[in-house]
């Protein structure tokens, strides 16, 4: 019995797909049952890098999941539509369905987890985080057993790449994402990597899958990297410091004061000073790497190719195979394996970030006048706010540069100092404010 | 319908794995429908961490895994019997085994495997390798699309901490191997660890999974770590190296005049001077960190606690779970699952380690006279052992220190250059010899 595959979509992580699936040799034996039945593209006339038979390939992709021969839908379009709806078709049609789209699972997990459970089918998304690293599999089946505190991942490499480059040659952020765009490290349209939408969508997948709820996309606060400046990354490795995208989603650690809530998650994403002897500090480039921290295992960290045809390949190939292991397991039982299939019913509730309580850094323009250090730490001091230490660090276009790091603090009351430093008639500007780990 | 698990063994991770077992709430939700039904200790009076109820415990080991009742045993105990025994009793009656024992697998892994196949039972050992880091079910199941092409690993914690102690204080190993025991951090006999037999056994299994195939262990080449000097670590240092015990499965890169044969391996444990850049280099201290590099993903890094009750009893209980969920898939078809069972019949062929290439370093007290380097020089260059550098680096004793760095060569050919050099009436001796990454 030979395990049959529906490709939707040739491109850069279909193509490896397509290459792992057509030699198998040297691989896995029981990838040797699955074989590639229909494959639907946009064009059939495009040169690909991938040989596969002309007769398997359509541009009616409809047709390939509801072709009743096909076991296993491999969604790897990209984008919102048509990929929301053939899943669904797919899963209603009784297929099991692997997936690259962290878009798409993102926004309307619900809906599709919802609807496979109804339909007893699996919906598989390893490569819809981190590439190639394995860690949604480990998430769901090796670290289950762990009451989870914490995951913390740098989940995008294009910001990454940005971010080390900026670090290694002190380049600014616009220059380098020039350069970056240029090498094909970066899109044309940037927003979605620079302004940490793609760390939110696959935060607010690993957020659901760690603490076992679902998550509202609107509820992941969201910050990119624009206002990340040259000045800022070399004043942070003075301070010991390097600074990364990284994606959160952790247990809420409630104040004494505030009611009980064990369910109560932050998930977050937004630039970060990371300490050089944090285990991410030293993940740079293109890579990816997720740290898990759980009880009792401590933290473990998972590291790797963050994306590429290849790596993000085996992700998706990895799943066909477990789909396809499971399957024959269960021969005619028709149960769903317990630790693969996906039935949370309830969405989480996401903490405020005025109520997070972390350190800051913070850099300020501002007259070169005397007092203005201390008209600083009176504001700050007004609204609670305890200053690690506050810095005149030089002077930029004639004004006074001054960079800020608080001890852990309560984030609306450093926002609502800043409101009141904002109206000194000595501060400037305040041209960079990022959170502390 | 619960699970029932005989636990032979209530130490260090035994008591941890009863830790979760006992205590579900929080993590996974399969865990409630796991009990503990037997456990099996040496001395029923011993004070202990976590609260067993009397009526399960019993000194009779034998007795739990002939329990008609217990599906799964878990074999905690270490050492070589009576485990190896209990692992096999436990398998002819048709009962899943997982156990955290690397000893027993590495040695006996044919007999326990050929044994399990028969029975048509599981047996799983996440916990024999990296503690609560998840790496064998990676390789089984999500690595195993791709083309492996090596496993390097820091698999032994208390090497590491050693190491790391050494290079940041620059003390001697003696010094901090005895202050590493009154810690806590080495056994009394500190051989398995220091002599990098525990690293052999662990690299043994990972090997075994990676290339699909047997590995006798008496093939695995194993140095510690007793001959690496605070003098060693300082001139790596300066090199841009750390030293680390490092254990190698990598398919051998053949000569182009040697016969193909793609199942030839290395399997190696020794120290190693790694680039301060490479991926493990910044691995310190107790934890353990595994990379495995293969086509099509590249190079993934699982990092994390190597040893320890609560990351140790996570990776058991993990494999509790997986085997618990894989039953209730089944149901009644009694068909194992292809990516969790272990059906290898073949020995891998191991490469002697004269035909290995690699860079050296080697460090040598000479006497004070003109042209001893120029004779070192001549004897490698008259066994085709090509340089990178060979420096004077001070006076030790008041003999000459010089310490050479090879590029590529074939061992065989380094090891014929040495026995040259010992002749040499100049040359004294040779403390160290390490291989380069």
């Amino acid at each position: 019995m030979a395990f049959k595959v529906g490709l939707l979509g040739v491109g850069t992580v279909g193509t490896g797909t397509a290459q792992i699936l057509l030699n198998p040799e040297g691989r896995q034996p029981l990838l040797q049952e699955i074989e590639i039945h229909r494959v639907g593209v946009r064009s059939l006339d495009k040169p690909r890098e991938v040989q596969l038979p002309p007769e398997l390939m359509t541009t009616d992709l409809e047709s390939i999941v509801t072709d009743p021969a096909v076991d296993i839908v491999v969604e790897v379009l990209g984008g919102l539509e048509p990929a929301r709806s053939l899943i669904l078709k797919a899963i209603t049609q009784g297929k099991h369905v692997v997936t690259a789209n962290k878009a798409v699972i993102s926004r309307y997990g619900a809906e599709i987890f919802t609807a496979a459970e109804e339909a007893g089918v699996y919906v598989l998304l390893e490569a819809a985080v981190g590439g190639g690293i394995p860690v949604i599999q480990p998430l769901k089946q090796s670290l289950g057993v762990n009451r989870i505190q914490s995951v913390i991942g740098i989940v995008n490499g294009t910001t990454n790449y940005i971010l080390t480059r900026m670090q290694t040659e002190g380049g600014e952020f616009s220059d380098i994402l020039a350069d970056a765009q240029s090498l094909g490290y970066a899109e044309a349209d940037p927003t979605a990597d620079v302004d940490g939408l793609d760390a939110a969508d696959k935060i607010a997948i690993l957020a659901s899958l760690a603490f076992a709820g679902r998550i509202k996309l609107d509820d992941v606060y969201c910050e990119g990297i624009r206002q990340v400046s040259a000045a800022d990354i070399s004043y942070a490795q003075k301070l010991g410091f390097v600074i990364k995208l990284l994606a959160f989603a952790k247990r809420e650690e409630l104040a004494a004061t505030a009611p009980p809530d064990a369910d109560l998650l932050q998930v977050r994403v937004h630039p970060t000073l990371l300490p050089k002897t944090h285990p991410l500090a030293s993940i740079n480039g293109v890579y990816n790497a997720i740290l898990v921290e759980g009880d009792p295992i401590g933290q473990v960290v998972f590291s790797g190719p963050g994306a590429g045809s290849g790596p993000t390949a085996s992700a998706v190939v990895s799943d066909i195979l477990n789909i396809a292991a499971v399957l024959k397991t269960a021969g005619e039982s028709h149960r769903l394996h317990p630790l693969l299939s996906c039935a949370h019913q309830h969405y989480c509730a996401i903490a405020p970030m005025s109520e997070l309580v972390t350190r800051f850094y913070a850099r300020f323009l501002t007259k070169d006048c005397p007092g203005v250090i201390g008209h600083l730490g009176t504001s700050f001091g007004n609204h609670h706010v305890s200053l690690e230490s506050i810095v005149q660090t030089g002077f930029r276009d004639d004004l006074a540069e001054i960079v800020v790091v608080t001890h852990d603090v309560r984030e609306g009351n450093f926002r609502q100092a800043l409101d009141e430093i904002r109206t000194l008639e000595a501060v400037d500007s305040i041209p960079s404010i990022l959170r502390v780990l």
